[in-house]
C-alpha cells in the first residue's frame, strides 16, 4: 500500500517538478511540500499544517480552495462526457455556454473565444493568429512582436521569448528573434531618480517610438503587454501609461494583446484590467481566474478587427489549421461555467477591489517606513513589498544574498505564503479574491514580522 | 433557461473552434455536432444521434467514453483538493503516485516525468530540455532539431514547425528555421515503386545522412519522430527503419526524441511504440493515452543520459525557469491513475493487440482489392485506408476533389465516425483500444459501403 514515505521517496525519484532547483531535489536537499486539501484562503499539507495562502496558488485560485460548487460541476461533468474534442464544428454544452459568458464579461469589441489550456498556449495561439492576419492582409514582413523587460507570457519556446526575465531566457537561447523588448513601465526603478510619473511615461513612449523606428513599423505586427506587470515584480503601470501606448500603437498600426492572464475576471477589482486601464486589446490572453485553476482551461478572445480577417482567410484557404486536442475540454469548460457564476455570486470583483485596497493600504502604513523597503505598491488584490539595501540612493541588494526568499521563508515558517518574485527582492501577495480583512491583517503582520527577523 | 437553440446560436456567434473553417461555421453553412455523452466505443449528440466513434476522439480516449471509474477518481480527487501547484518541490499524491506509475511502465534508461498539459506543450519542453542539455554541455551551436516531413508533433510555433504538413505551415509562417525535415518513412509513397522495403530504408538513411552532412552534426541537437506516423497519413515504418536511424543518430551525437503521443500507453498492443520498434529514445513525448483524454495531461519522459545533465546544470545555474501553472495539475493526474489501472485490469494493451490485428485483417479483405484501394496498412489499433484514382500507377486523385472526406461523409450517414487525414486521400481509423470484433465488424462493413457508395 501507498505509505507516505513511500511517497515521499516516489516524488525525489520519478517526479520532475516545474521551476525547481533539480540537484538539489533530486538529493533531498530542497524541501518537498505533498498538498492534500484546502479551504478558502488556506491549504492543508499532509503532514497537517494549515497554511495562509498569499499567492492564491500562483495568482490563481481566485475563488478560493474547496469550492463545492466547482468540484461538483467537474464531478457532474466527468460522469456525463468528459471529453470531446472541439475540431470542425464539435463541440459540448458547457464549452459553447462557456464561450457566451466569457463574451459577456468581455470588453467591447470583441469576437470569438478559442479555448486552450494554459496562457502560454493561448499567448502562443494569439502570436499563430497576428502572423496569419498580416499574411491574410499582404503584408508578409509585419511580423515582429514587441514585448516589455519584465513582462512574463509564458514559458515556452516563443513564448518564453515574450517573457522579459533572465530566469526564463538564460540556457534556453531565449529570446527567439522575433521578439523584441521595450522598457518596463516600472516607475520605481526608473532611470533617473528625478523624473516625474509623467516624464516616466513619456520616457517609455520615447523609448518605443525609438524601437519601432530602428525596426521599421511595417516589420512590427503586435505589442503584448499585462495590464499590471505580474511575476516581472507585480507593477501597476504609471499614472497615462496605457493611452500613451495604445496611441503609438493605433499611429503604427500594431495590434495590441492585452495578456490578463492574471488580471482577467476580477483580479483589479474590474472584470478585466484593460478595462480599468482604458486599454483597447485587438486579442485578449486569459488563464488563471477563467477557472480559479480547478481545472486547465486557457481562453484567447479576439477581437472583431482581426476575426473579420480570420474569417476572409478561411474563405480564401479552407480550414485554419490551428488546435489542441484538448481545446475547450469539457471538465475545464464545466469548471470556467461554475467559476463565472461563483464570482458573481459571491461579489469576488468587488471583494477584489474593496480588501485588495485594504490590503494595500495596511501594508503601506505597517512596512512602508522600513529601512529596506523601497516601496509597497499594488492595485486591487495584488500587492508587492520591494526590498532596498538603502532606501535613498535606491541601492539594491545582491541577488546572492536572496534577501527576498529569505523573507518568505520566515513567512513560511509562520504559516503564511508569499511568493519571492525571480528578479530583484521583491515580496509579491495576490490571495484568492475572496480574501477577508481578518486574513488581509495576518498577512500584513507576519510580513512585519519577517522583515523584522530577517532585516531588523 | 438554456434552450437548444439558444445553445447552437452561442455556438455560432462566440466559440471560435479549432480546426475549423471559421468563416463557412459562422455563417451556419458547416455543420455544427453538440456531443452530450459516450459509452464505450459510441458517442451521443443532443439530437439523438448515437455514433460508433472509430477515431477515439482525436485518437486519445483508449480506454473507450464514459468509465465510472476515471470520472470518479475525477470527482474525488475535485472535491479533495482540485489545484495546488508543483513548482518547488511542491506536489499532489496524485501527481506523485502517477510519476511513479509512468515509470514503471516507461521503456529501459528513463529518469524523470515532467508533466505538461498537451503532446504539443509536451514537445516544446523537449525541445526546451535539448537546448539545455547542449548548454551545459558547451555545445551552443548543436540546436537544430531534425523532424520528418508527415510528422506531426503539435500545432504551436515551434511544434507545428517540427510537424511536417502543409496545412500546419501555410499562413504561419512555418516552419522557423530552427527545424529542418528529412525523408517520410512512408513506402507507399517511395519515390520509385520498384524498391524494396529494405532499399527505400536505406533512401531514407542516405537522406537523413544527406541533411546532416549538409547542416553538420555539430548543429544538430535531436532528431524527433513519431513510432509510427500519425496524422501523417497512419503509417507503420518499413521493417529495419527505426534501428537504421538510431545507428545513424548514435554516430553523430544526436538525442531521439520519440513522439508517443499516439502509440504512448497501448495502441499498437505494446505499452509503448518504442519498444514495439526497438527504438532507444532520450525523451518520450506522451499525452492522449496518458489519461485517455478524461483530463489534458501530458508528460515529458526524461532519460539518464539527459536527466543527469539537466541537474548538473541546476547545480551550477540554481532552479530551472521552466514551468506551467498547470503543470502536474491534480485533476489531470488523478485521471492518469485511474486511466492506467484500468488500462491494466481491462486488459487493453492485449485487446489493442488482437482486435488491431483483426481490425486490419478484416479492412484488408474487405476492401484491399479495391479499384480506388491503393493501400490498407496499420498497426495494433491503427489503420488506415489509401485511396488511388489508380492503383497499377499510384496515381492520385485531385486534392479539390475530396473523396477521403466523401467516403468518411458516407459513413457518418450510417452511424460510423472515421478521419479523413488531412494530406491525402487516407481514411483513419484510431478506436478505442476497448473495440470489439463485433465493433471492428460494422467499422469494416460501414467503410465498404462508403467506400462503394462514393467510388463504386
Amino acid at each position: 500500500m501507498l505509505t507516505n514515505d513511500e511517497l515521499a521517496r516516489w516524488d525525489r525519484e520519478s517526479f520532475f517538478h516545474p521551476s525547481t532547483h533539480l540537484g538539489q531535489f533530486a538529493r533531498g536537499e530542497a524541501p518537498q511540500r505533498i498538498i492534500t486539501g484546502g479551504e478558502g484562503c488556506h491549504i492543508t499539507d499532509r503532514d497537517g499544517n494549515r497554511l495562509l495562502d498569499g499567492f492564491a496558488g500562483l495568482y490563481c485560485v481566485n475563488v478560493g480552495y474547496g469550492r463545492p460548487e466547482i468540484a461538483q460541476a467537474i464531478a457532474d461533468q466527468a460522469h456525463q462526457l468528459a471529453y470531446y474534442h472541439a475540431y470542425a464544428g464539435h463541440g459540448s454544452e458547457a464549452a459553447i455556454t462557456l464561450a457566451q459568458m466569457v463574451m459577456d464579461r468581455a470588453p467591447q469589441g470583441m469576437a470569438r473565444v478559442y479555448f486552450g489550456l494554459s496562457g502560454s498556449d493561448a499567448n502562443e495561439t494569439n502570436i499563430k493568429l497576428v502572423w496569419y492576419y498580416n499574411n491574410i492582409l499582404g503584408r508578409p514582413k509585419k511580423k515582429k512582436i514587441i514585448s516589455r523587460w519584465r513582462g512574463y507570457h509564458g514559458s515556452g519556446l516563443m513564448t518564453g521569448s515574450l517573457t522579459g526575465l533572465q530566469l526564463f531566457h538564460a540556457k534556453f537561447d531565449l529570446p527567439l528573434e522575433q521578439v523584441i523588448h521595450t522598457e518596463a513601465p516600472y516607475y520605481f526603478r526608473r532611470p533617473d531618480a528625478a523624473m516625474s510619473e509623467s516624464d516616466f511615461v513619456a520616457h517609455c513612449v520615447a523609448q518605443l517610438e525609438a524601437l519601432i523606428a530602428e525596426h521599421g513599423a511595417d516589420t512590427i505586427a503586435a505589442f503584448i503587454g499585462e495590464p499590471v506587470l505580474g511575476t516581472g515584480g507585480i507593477v501597476p503601470p504609471p499614472a497615462g501609461y496605457w493611452p500613451a501606448i495604445q496611441e503609438v500603437l493605433d499611429r503604427h498600426d500594431i495590434l495590441l494583446i492585452a495578456d490578463e492572464v492574471v488580471t482577467g475576471f476580477g483580479r483589479l477589482g474590474t472584470m478585466f484590467g484593460s478595462d480599468h486601464y482604458g486599454m483597447r486589446p485587438d486579442l485578449i490572453t486569459c488563464a488563471k481566474g477563467l477557472t480559479s485553476a480547478y481545472a486547465p482551461l486557457s481562453a484567447s478572445i479576439v477581437g472583431t478587427r482581426v476575426w473579420d480577417v480570420l474569417t476572409r482567410g478561411t474563405d480564401e484557404n479552407g480550414v485554419m489549421g490551428h488546435g489542441w486536442t484538448y481545446s475547450a475540454h469539457p471538465i475545464g469548460a464545466a469548471a470556467g461555467v461554475a467559476n463565472l457564476k461563483l464570482i458573481d455570486s459571491l461579489g469576488l470583483v468587488e471583494n477584489a477591489g474593496t480588501v485588495g485596497a485594504y490590503l494595500n493600504d495596511r501594508m503601506r502604513s505597517a512596512v512602508g517606513d522600513h529601512a529596506h523597503v523601497g516601496e509597497v505598491r499594488g492595485e486591487g488584490m495584488l500587492c508587492a513589498v520591494e526590498l532596498v539595501a538603502d532606501r535613498d540612493t535606491r541601492r539594491f541588494f545582491d541577488a546572492s544574498e536572496g534577501k527576498g526568499a529569505k523573507v518568505v521563508a520566515a513567512m513560511l515558517k509562520r504559516g503564511v505564503i508569499a511568493r519571492a518574485m525571480p528578479q530583484g527582492d521583491i515580496l509579491g501577495f495576490a490571495p484568492p479574491l475572496c480574501l477577508t480583512r481578518e486574513e488581509a491583517d495576518r498577512i500584513v503582520d507576519v510580513t512585519a514580522e519577517a522583515l523584522a527577523e530577517v532585516l531588523g
